[in-house]
């Protein structure tokens, strides 16, 4: 069954603001047995709105908005969408209730203003929005299915979760698209082609590869007219894969790195420490980003001068020796906040993020040390320097998967 | 002058790539002159491909496509606009001639699927394309023109600066547009609505409203022939705004908090320090963002057990007698810190970012302390606690802006 996204939103379209609600949208709609044909940005211009909506409206049985369904005068996607039916607009009283139930729930008054999200169409029914004010819309005439979303991404994930797949599954039926994604690290995107070549290739089920900045990923698709044929296509491919690629797999299907690292430290009751330089933070974010990572976290130290390195328990006569940017400098970070926090893994990054060299070093220079009870090691990493940001983040993964392989040794 | 944007490729599509060419353009054609209407995805599907081209060909004086310039068969950007325009392709001896350079000066042989970005129809000009092998095309006919560009964002980037941007200024002249956007935070989005009602909405300029996680946003956007008539445009309003919101403001156009924060530090010669608990080292994270951070940022510490954070200097007491969540910790927080590290001003942050509540404090509850040498102020929070990043993301957001709060006043 086909099906188009419309995204609306002058700031996206001026790309004040990356729409990723088509994209997360696109990703996930396969699996329910649509298959999407086009994605359109269009602005708060009701114009462009409405002639994008009824082309979509009349060629799929199905067609998803994100966004506009906000309170002020911008917000038009209910407007729109009554449009191209041809339907007017009322208050509903149920509507209401709810949107009034949410600003009661905060203790406040419900502004005015927020009157119009309470409004509907004969020939639609409100979605229920936990997540935030707007409530969604499911829009239906002549056998063609508007469904409204919300654009703040976390109101869209729940609204769609909790409300929009049961009733997906319940409509749409027989053509069923599941993938299982299996993810290595440490071998390039021609090595993992050549070895997993037997399976992969447009055949059923399909079995591609991915470069990611957390390594090469392997996608397989099926396509099948249940979830239940789906799942057996999948099996005896993904098991050839995992038999292929065994130690280089860190992880499957949405799970990240820092989740894996999680749930490798529970499984082992050990504790972590971080200490780093270059990254900044950004590392710790990414471990207290797992929900429950307080069990097996117990803190880190940003230790943007050597000063503080010092005082943090490296030995300065390793910094004069090394350089602040070295092996041995990461791997004595990793040791001593491991000591000085208390905990039974210590990791350290130390080096350039750019976009200035620092000591000589050039920008994308990291050095990353895993400490344990049985020794420390390290890495040493040249990333793309184009960007800092993106070497922050290609030394917090990086930093996870050396992580994680510890984790596997100890 | 108006334009689209069509970015072709199945794993855009798919959402297995999030497409960020249609942004990245996007935000940058206004000030060409250049006003976007929309912006259209669409997979390796000719038929798609052609139906959504031919139709912005017609209707726009210009139109940009990204991707689909490879050697593969599934690029089929050339073959699209040669259909539209119904011309036939050949092998240009020049773009030859480049395409084959650029495997030569990397000393290898032309690969032979590589001759197809050799291809020009009669209405069709190259584009050099310095980073890569993909020549781009420049398409005129009856006055509309098609800028295709390549898919890889880098090689796009570079493309647009040197080539295509000189030929659009000697092309499109006499409309700009212009934007201003002001930053607020403390209001909700119905409440500014509702003071700005007087400038707001579809006149010149036009005046709108965005909620974003840093507050709200308003912003002004002027059409005019040129820069300076812009500018008048929008002074006024700028004016008129800053009077209506005054003390609510905290930035303008693209500045982030952690950037204002660090134009302030830098102004006032002084340095910084943080102490994190429950946004367990995103605040560093923001801060080390920016460029240059390393001048005023010493360092951090994440303190997420308690221990850690009577070790650095927050009173057991303290903690015993107003709970490791309180305002009276996250001050203490923000003084230890900035002593053990050195600092002029301290940063302390403590809460509970979900889903589990702590010590009786439900989730989104964040105290955010300040601690300089005229002493400590702290404010008290409760965000919506329904996803972690979220609190984490608001707190963070919240923190920069009660430091910019306290800049100002030291």
């Amino acid at each position: 069954m086909y099906t188009e996204i419309i995204a609306s939103g002058t700031e996206l379209l001026m790309g004040e603001i990356q729409d990723t609600n088509s994209s997360w949208l696109a990703s996930r709609l396969p699996a329910l047995g649509l298959e999407v044909r086009r994605a359109t940005l269009v602005g708060d211009d009701m114009e462009q709105y409405t002639e994008v909506l009824e082309r979509s409206w009349k060629l799929n049985p199905f067609t998803f908005t994100t966004g506009g369904l906000g309170p002020t005068r911008d917000d038009m996607t209910r407007e729109a969408i009554a449009q191209v039916l041809g339907e007017e607009l009322y208050i509903d009283n149920n509507q209401l209730a709810d949107v009034k139930g949410i600003f009661d729930s905060r203790g406040v008054e419900m502004p005015s203003h927020n009157l119009k999200q309470a409004s509907l169409i004969p020939s639609a029914s409100g979605i229920r929005n936990r997540m935030g004010t707007a409530p969604g819309w499911w829009a239906e005439k002549d056998g063609h299915v508007i469904v409204a979303l919300p654009g703040p991404p976390r109101e869209l994930a729940g609204i769609w979760e909790q409300e929009v797949v049961p009733r997906l599954k319940e409509r749409v039926k027989g053509n069923v698209v599941l993938t299982r994604t299996i993810k290595t690290i440490g071998l390039s995107e021609a090595l993992v082609d050549e070895m997993a070549a037997a399976v992969l290739g447009p055949k059923e089920p399909y079995v591609g590869t991915y470069a990611r900045p957390d390594g090469i990923h392997l996608r397989i698709i099926a396509r099948a007219a249940t979830r239940a044929e789906a799942q057996i296509l999948i099996a005896p491919v993904d098991l050839q894969l995992r038999d292929i690629f065994q130690g280089s797999i860190w992880g499957v299907d949405d799970e990240t790195p820092q989740e894996r690292a999680g749930t490798l430290l529970r499984e082992s009751g050990l504790t972590l420490a971080t200490m780093e330089s270059c990254t900044g933070g950004m590392l710790a974010d990414a471990i207290t980003n797992v929900p429950g990572s307080s069990t097996y976290y117990r803190g880190g130290i940003i230790s943007y001068t050597n000063e503080l390195k010092i005082e943090s328990g490296v030995a300065a006569e390793l910094i004069e020796k090394h350089g602040a940017v070295s092996s041995q400098v990461a791997e004595a970070m990793a040791e001593a906040v491991r000591q000085r926090l208390g905990a039974d893994v210590g990791v350290g990054i130390t080096g350039v993020a750019g976009p200035e060299e620092l000591e000589g070093n050039p920008p994308g220079t990291v050095y990353i040390g895993v400490a344990h009870s049985g020794g420390q090691e390290s890495s040493a990493h040249r990333f793309p320097a184009n960007d800092r940001g993106l070497v922050k983040r290609r030394a917090v993964t990086t930093a996870l998967l050396l992580l994680h392989k510890t984790m596997d040794a100890v």
